[in-house]
């Protein structure tokens, strides 16, 4: 056990300054004790390195030395750890991780986008070179989830893992829910607040998720992270008549991720779905986060908590810091990239689910029957099914239905039955029903 | 990092083969290879020692050593690790877990009670001899909250610690809630489907959560273990009519386990405590564990799981294996035991709550007179209050009401006001309500 007497402190050079940069220098000097004495020794900043030197950002950076050249910090002397927070896939922030890796200085990151593409390549250089990397603030926040899966859940192998990553979407559908507003004017609402950033096509088209879940995936089941084949639909579509439709079942609406590994295939989806209320995700509100994995022998485990913001995105940071002050490096992804299995993507044509399906339909007569027809000869069985009367002013006319459990690909089917029909306003709307 | 072809095995004894030692070995046996990937090594049992060679378990234990002698475990050589599954704050579990540290070895254990009574002196004979001990099935099942405090919530100061810590209690509540039965034959039925122990005291007195919070209370606020002042109070006094009243005022009732450190001085609390419906803890039922835990930059993180069985219990002593094999030993409280603070217990008095009193008196004139009379005098403001219609074959009435915020002194004095009124037909519950 190091004794924080005797140990030097590790030394850490941080790369970009925005909130959560500033967040971490924040934190460092409000604990500075306390980590310390967790860390058995203490953690110093030494250098660090923004675009702009003369930015106010809150906090007194001018007792560390500065840096122009970001990916210089990867040489520096007094160095041991390069704190990442530049973010970007490629480019400077890659330039920069791979430099420090290759030097042997251990990497901390936030950097979502760039685990989910380079994730393996990074963390060979660090099993090569004995070096830690680490990346518990690029999945969930605060919420020590990648630490959970990684360590925590490690005597499991995982028949799932799914929960909500996006903290946007999940505003933009609990204040849908809340409010009864349309998408579009929740989304410019959550724009004003700061909940969605001016292009949010990252957060709504579930990209942002689809980054997390390759990571947790990867962890959770001992899989390459395989970023290219998650299936990845948005929450453009989701009306908040779907969601009133959804409260009168017994559902929310919530961008659910999630991955399990059957058959030497892993399966990784981000779909809006419906939850049922006394689901443990259902009561999952506004910018949260939340992650069940269910293990074979732990049964179901929830972690929940802050999905972003720069206190909680700098406690992940400084844990992992932390983590590397008391020597504690395990592999980046649980175990070592060599013996990760290089799982091909699962066809889920033949999965069973319940579904929820909403058709916008000119209001005249037959359409009904057209509907109920094309799920007949795709053998989808309807479970529950309502008409929704005019009211609208384009004459258009809601029909939601709720189907038994089948295969996706009978539901598939009824859709392309269905394609090219005169009578649809809008294209249908797929929503599965999350098992309880 | 450890090389799995290289490492010679994590050589594990057995001390116990109850359900949860039983479980361990299915575990090991079943996620065999995945185990070894994740700890860079095979976990091999070598020794196992219980009291009866002979009963049948439901798994195969003759090919290991059979050691009568539990204690001699701590001295053979081909052991790198003892877990002790053996039960019981002193005893044979403390004996052998003393010999086992002494000897350098390390030990993994299940026993709340052992580490509630003796953890301070274990973790000093750990940390001397650089020997791990690790405990995460003492604490709330298969939840990783051991490690969620120590390790994924380390760069905080946290605010307060609490949670769902005993599923037999908010197994019965939560059984009473959809019932609406009462306390004792609730229990009954708990005791035959197996949720509650023949002897239930330990569970529905709260000593179990009061062990565990003391575990818990020491990690999250770098304190000394001090088991002796937890205040407890079980859930024996509360009734069916009680929960309905917390129905319709929109709360539950659970058992919170609650610790905060202010000013030097620790709180540990064990008690009922009526729960807010949309709370984050309202809508966990049955034998489910919740631990919360508000950090100053992490914000509010949930950790939920199941909080006991064979399979739950199993996987978090197997993750603190493969912590061990991975080499990762850390301080067992998160910090070295000589830097914990001997924090002094807290004097509540003037702490600030709302409170849900409940009053069965005779239903006779000028009851609720008295009743409110007093509050007044103790300067308790009422928020609402509800006196239930007679029907009750005694005569008997009962008075309920939420109070406004005000120091817990106050609703002390209130009730030795009333101490000793002869219209009380039964001591009056005070349940405080959980701040959301």
């Amino acid at each position: 056990m190091p004794d924080a007497s005797s140990l030097p402190p590790l030394r850490i050079a941080i790369a970009g300054l925005g909130t959560v940069g500033a967040g971490v220098i924040r934190l460092l000097d409000t604990n500075r004790d306390l980590i310390a004495a967790r860390a058995g020794r203490g953690l110093e900043v030494t250098a660090v390195s923004a675009r702009d030197r003369t930015k106010d950002r809150g906090v007194n950076h001018e007792r560390f030395s500065w840096e122009d050249d970001m990916t210089a910090l990867a040489s520096h002397d007094d160095v041991d750890v390069v704190l990442e927070l530049v973010g970007g896939s490629d480019g400077p922030a890659l330039a920069l991780s791979r430099a420090t890796l290759a030097s042997g200085k251990g990497l901390v990151t936030a950097n979502k986008a760039m685990i989910a593409h380079h994730g393996l390549e990074l963390a060979r250089e660090a099993e090569a070179k004995g070096a830690p990397l680490k990346f518990e603030a690029a999945v969930a926040g605060g919420i020590p989830v990648v630490k959970g899966l990684r360590e925590g859940t490690s005597a499991n192998a995982l028949t799932k893992v799914y929960g909500i990553l996006n903290g946007t979407c999940n505003y933009i559908l609990s204040e849908m829910e809340a409010t009864g507003a349309d998408f579009s004017e929740t989304l410019e609402a959550a724009q004003r607040l700061g909940y969605a950033e001016a292009d949010p096509t990252f957060d709504i088209e579930g990209i942002d998720a689809a980054h997390k879940l390759s990571i947790l995936a990867a962890i959770g089941f001992g899989a390459r992270v395989d970023f290219a084949n998650v299936r990845t639909t948005g929450i453009v579509a989701v009306r908040a008549a779907d969601i009133a439709q959804a409260d009168a079942l017994g559902f929310v609406i919530r961008l659910i991720a999630e991955a399990d590994a059957q058959d030497g295939t892993l399966l990784q989806r981000v779909r809006p779905c419906l939850v049922a209320k006394d689901h443990p995700l259902a009561p999952v509100y506004g910018p949260t986060n939340a992650v069940v994995a269910e293990g074979n022998f732990s049964g179901r485990l929830l972690f929940q908590g802050a999905g972003a913001g720069d206190g909680p995105t700098a406690s992940a940071v400084v844990a992992d810091l932390i983590d590397i002050a008391r020597e504690e490096v395990g592999a980046p992804f649980s175990m070592p990239v060599e013996q990760l299995a290089p799982l091909g993507p699962a066809d889920s044509a033949g999965r069973l689910e319940r579904a929820y399906l909403r058709f916008t339909v000119n209001d005249r007569p037959g359409v009904l029957a057209e509907i109920t027809a094309a799920m007949r000869d795709a053998d989808v069985s309807i479970e529950s099914l309502i008409q929704q009367g005019r009211g609208n002013a384009d004459g258009e006319v809601l029909v939601a239905m709720v189907t038994h459990e089948g295969p996706e690909s009978s539901v598939a089917k009824a859709l392309e039955l269905l394609d090219g029909s005169d009578s649809r306003t809008a294209p249908p709307l797929v929503l599965p029903i999350l098992p309880n």
